[in-house]
């Protein structure tokens, strides 16, 4: 009873702490990117896989239109989970302040301050008032000065650079996945294989080909490609395989 | 009790995150729409066919004023569903959009990149304070490049791109016989034909021609046009005798 | 118990949803208009009529006083109903349309045009925060390019063409009996008539010459002007002997 | 209770609709004018009459700075009733109206386009948030052309035109007696009697000439003349004998 | 406890009426006046004289510092009571509008002007939103073209004027003592005594000389003097001599 | 229980009048300046002194870094209780005023226009909303044209002159031991033993040089000085004494 | 119950104080620092030592990106605990701070200035309406005129200055260590040992060389230096010997 009407009074008034030093309006728009379809990214020495759930709720909806994998720049790309009309904004400004960095200083933006740029402008909402907290995690990955680099954003605005990490719902689950089989030595295209498992983990099958989507910046050429569904199934038949084997 | 105080909280501040990380005023605005009367996008590979209901409270009032359909630019309609000031001013929205392309680039915009523009309107007004959301949900249909196209903005500010889509009152419904009947290798008649038998599923039974208001952008002149009543009587007349015939 | 209090939540903040869609404000604004004495407005081949009950609370209070029906053009009449001081705001805003309209383009505005322009401002009152809605309904009848045309515009900032519509007080009555007794084929003499004799049904007995305020605007001059009363008492003559003949 | 505790609600915020559609914020502020003591106007053919009762809570206070009557312009008088700070507010936008007229056009500001003006600025408190109504009326008494005029202004922005009225406490008292004994054909000398009656008619005596304000605008010079002590003791001896002789 | 519960209502936001047409801020900005010392003023033939107890709580504390008599002007004395930081807001704002009536027109500042330049100061604050109403009365004392002059204003934005008034603490005993004892005929001399023994009264017994601050305007040099403690001293000595008389 | 939810209303909002007239949010700010360790400032015929306690929470804490005592300008020290950070804040701004008027007139500000300054500021944000009062009481002293001065600003933005006073904590027996022992023929080294000793006096014990902070400004060469240790050791070597003696 | 609910009403609104003179929000942020892991700063005759715990979630989580020891100027260090997000912001200030000195004046800002511009900034987010409190505290090492200092901000905008200190969680435990172990003629070496067992003390084991961030400001080159994980291993394991010979 006294959690109840303790908590209500945070949700009343703008992004305020709690007595406990904590900011609630922070934590549901937490529980708002646990609501999304989970995206997962990892590091590769040769480059940076993203892979992301699209539940589509009809067979009518084009698939194409759940984007969850966005090209920031060239060398960039970045994975969504949660409020998606949220993480348009965010991935709108990533692309202005890419294309700002090449205008003005005529060279690519690097991952981390790309990254930067993003948490604090999520960190004001968190703490101007008249506005709430931005509802979605991002992964933001691509190569700095030759390097595969991960990023995580989240809803308070603060930053983490990671190896392999996935957001969104079933976040548990699928990071202990990949805690289990993240090895540093995959290349990408082992990465792919990994991403996909690893967001096949919670439903315990394998995911179709069309219900993913996966994208790769590459240190050969540091550009952002989608992989394309062909490629994909030829992936996931290996994983059927593999699981079989199991 | 709990459930009801909990949302009362919600209801009184501007657009916030609830404990489970939902946005209340958004799910409301859903509701809005819903209380309006139906509408129905669907994509052929010649054309959009848009089709709305459109009731009127007393048979003194213009049916020709209650606008569902509307044209935004030469290439591109919008059918709409819920509050109906709320939807003109976001049509207005679009048409100025639609006429600064034009004016800046000398060229039409595209259906995907106006819808986008729609859909940046509708999310700020769930995250920056003082407003409520829009209490419309959105059809946009056109031609792109050639390609018919046909997307949905709801109040959340995300857009969906569909092949056949229903919004408003009895949406899961229509939208039902949608998926029972759509197939891709329709034309412009049959999804004439196809959206008026739709709207007309709810009541379980055709539709007047004078309640219905169609329209269509077509691949071969890349222009709106209204279908005008009789063309639509004859559609609906084959419609009856489908249906008696089954 | 749980309706009122639900309900109070709507009322404290500015315009917001309720968990069912609906705008409680414009609601509410809704009601401040059957507060009003009504109005009324129908259209006929040759011309608009407009026609308003003028209750005063004292004797000595100079009926002229209590406008109702204004001109807000040269060919376009306004009748009010509801909170007078909000309608006089939206017909002053209708006068510097239409006049700016002249200035600008050196053309007559449209009815439409100018009644889109009138709830274009009154949706904005529902939508942005630190403000009511308009406690107000308008009828804007006039002739547009030589047709008769006839709006009626609500608190919500929806627009409407009618052949005949009633606003204020006695809504629902009036209504129905212009339902039963309107006729395309009207001239104005005999809109006027239908206009007071639909004002009278509510009391069920014909009101004074002097109680109300009718006026025309007719294609022939496409000018607005007030009925004398010296005219109103003989067609009043007219519906007596009429309804004592029934 | 039920009553109490919903009106509670409409207090909290700025001026806001109730769900019967009454600003109750505006009722409150007609409840201030009441508060306020009588101001009385009325008109003749050969000119108007204003005067209000002017107490004062010490007879060390100065009568004459309880200014109930203001002169607007040369040829205008106004009676205030209610909160009288901001009936001083009122009257200095009237007068800087009235100069501004006088400054742009070279000629005198209407009385019905001055109490436009002023009821159109009261309007604006009632309907933006962030402020409160005005808690006053006003009697706005002049020459128009020749013609004696005389508006009343009240706290929700409406303006009335009257051949005689009260504002302020005991309205309906001194009202009904305006009814019963107001004759078209009274002069300005008839009118003062009339009206200075009336403000004895609550407290069934007739009042002090030093305790009452009375002003006259006349056709013949259109200007604003305060009324002598000595004239309105004249004036109060004969209806003190016309009282006896009832 | 309805009224209390109502009484809360209208503590919570800013300045607004109450249902029987009040403005609690401003009753609660009196009281904050009342808690104050008192101050009392009153007029001459020969001129203005306002006095104010100077209470110390501890014998270290500069009386001098307890400033409740101010020059506003050459000719123009302010005496205050209420919240003493609020009161040298207004007394600097008398102070720069005297100064810019001498810079714009080269002549003095009538006292009547200047105190409507005060009070119009103070009802701004009682009806925009985002402040609270000033907590102080003043007693604006002066010489205007030869005249003495006394107004008071209080929290509500009113202004009186006075032959003899008290503000603050005690105000109706001390009002009672100068209705009792106020003669037209006193002189600057007999104005100090009388405003004394008027401070004197609540307490019973004569203040001491340096525990009253006294300032007097006269009609000779129009100037403003602060009575020095020795003046005082042997004018309360008579004082003292006539209570033992009677 | 009546008091108690009375006094949350007036918490919520900004500040404004209790119903008996008080400034809530203003006394709450003298809660805070009670928190605080005590300051005290004493003046005598030939300067200022001003002393303040300085604990720390911890050894390792720098005491200097314990600002309590700061200098204003060369002239002007002020001592602080109270919420350390909005100390800062004045400090800051009676710093720039002083260095403006340096710039603008060439000549050094006076003690009591700096602190009038001052107490303008913590008015402000007593009235206007949107910020909460500054939770800070000062000791302004100084040289005014060779004359040693001293100023009290509390959180309601009154200021207040002294011969000797104390915020802060313990307020209360400082004050009652200054009353006792203060002579207006001390000289500074005196006023240094008295500061010193009325800072001990609640603790019963005498405080440690390096706990206490010392400043005075003399008339000799008007500038601020902070007394070293070593002359601070030897004055309470001395108290220690005349303490056993008694 | 009578804490709960009043602390509630604190927390509704702006940062405001209690009845007891504290601001809850400021308080309630105090207790967001705590949530984070500690970070200890010292300072020896040759330098400043600033070191932190860096916890890492998940194994795939990079180390070096929970960045808790900034670079704020060539000579500056800053260890932050509390909430990442927030610490950002602060750290960008002082090295936006920082670069603006070096711009303007040609030379390196001071420990003490940046400190207290920080601590300004921080100030100003407890007075001023619609933000909420920063929910970080902060450490502020560097070199001043060849002096180490060391400096901390407090979510109040207080600054403190200190030998040693900790801040962030087990705060009071790690403070103790300090204080215990603490001596003045530390060098630099024997810094970075004392902060990383003060670090170590409340998990009563060594912490591992890679979980915790040190770096060194050093009088000899005036330089931010982060300490190699090598260099701290050797003393992780000087500290091991020393814990086992006790």
């Amino acid at each position: 009873m006294q959690g109840q009407s303790q908590q209500q009074a945070y949700d009343r008034g703008i992004t305020i702490f709690s007595p406990d030093g904590r900011l609630y309006q922070v934590e549901y728009a937490r529980e708002a990117v646990k609501r999304g379809t989970a995206s997962v990214g990892l590091r590769t020495p040769d480059g940076v896989v993203l892979a992301a759930n699209r539940q589509v709720s009809s067979p009518l909806m084009e698939r194409s239109s759940v984007e969850k994998i966005h090209k920031a720049d060239e060398h960039i790309g970045v994975a969504s989970a949660g409020h998606v009309a949220d993480a348009r904004q965010l991935v709108d400004l990533a692309r202005r302040r890419a294309q700002g960095e090449q205008l003005r200083y005529g060279q690519e933006v690097g991952v981390e301050t790309l990254t930067r740029s993003i948490t604090d402008h999520i960190q004001e909402y968190t703490q101007t008032g008249g506005a709430r907290p931005f509802g979605v995690a991002l992964l933001v990955g691509g190569i700095d000065e030759g390097e595969p680099k991960l990023f995580e954003t989240d809803p308070s605005g603060t930053d983490y650079e990671w190896k392999a990490a996935a957001i969104g719902g079933d976040r548990d689950t699928i990071q202990g996945y990949l805690e289990d089989h993240y090895r540093e030595d995959l290349d990408v295209d082992g990465g792919i294989e990994l991403a996909v498992s690893a967001l096949s983990e919670p439903e315990e099958e394998v995911v179709d080909a069309e219900a993913v989507d996966v994208a790769t910046i590459t240190t050969d050429d540091e550009s952002f490609h989608s992989v394309e569904e062909s490629r994909l199934e030829s992936i996931l038949a290996e994983i059927d395989t593999e699981e079989t084997d199991e």
